[in-house]
């Protein structure tokens, strides 16, 4: 697992973009999503990008921020094409609440079939972590 | 998603296999996991069975449980063979501490290649949440 460590450096810069787009324009994350992409969000699925957005869009908070504090990555070697697992916790701050909130969101990610290089979100799935 | 939710059987199953027997009797995991198998525990990373296997039964308590508090799955269907994502979160006690510990894991379950209607652990990625 150390040799090419790729997948590392795909997931932290993959959660880096994702978290920055979502506490700024969570509507700017639709083209990491794509027609096959799942959601499940606090328990509650979602399928295909329209339906991920709008309920990210939706969520009722004004302000967010997230602080990733972990963020574990690894390759799936025995499916093809290989995908990413991308594992974070961290702390939700929601609009003035002085609290932050513990989450833990794992990610699938999906080398793009037109551009290889780049990935998309396959599955998505978020909980917070009540203490 | 809602159609064919057998990979939500076949999670919640494992879930309560792996759980069940991590408790009673660490080394009896080994057949869940495959050479190509990784572990990444409290960000450190393992890769293989036996690696896996002598972390996890190298970890320094006598008694441990967990209590399964949510179990999220999702299949990864943009890659053959289709894996499953288990995202579990939960308490864990150990020894005789009173005080359970929040943690989180996320699993990518394989067919195995042997007998498609069963799975191995191909990717495990543990966490506590610290509060």
């Amino acid at each position: 697992m150390s040799a090419s460590p790729q997948f590392q450096q795909v997931g932290e810069a993959f959660v880096a973009h994702y978290y920055q787009n979502f506490d700024a324009n969570r509507a700017g994350l639709a083209p990491l999503y794509r027609d096959n992409s799942m959601l499940t969000f606090e328990g509650e699925p979602f399928m295909g990008a329209i339906n991920v957005i709008n309920k990210l869009t939706s969520l009722g908070f004004q302000k967010v921020a997230h602080q990733i504090i972990t963020c574990d990555c690894q390759p799936i070697l025995a499916s093809q094409p290989n995908g990413i697992v991308v594992f974070v916790s961290g702390n939700l701050m929601v609009d003035d609440s002085p609290n932050p909130m513990k989450f833990s969101q794992t990610f699938v990610l999906m080398p793009d079939p037109s551009n290889p290089a780049s990935y998309y979100v396959h599955n998505d799935l978020f909980r917070l972590n009540y203490g």
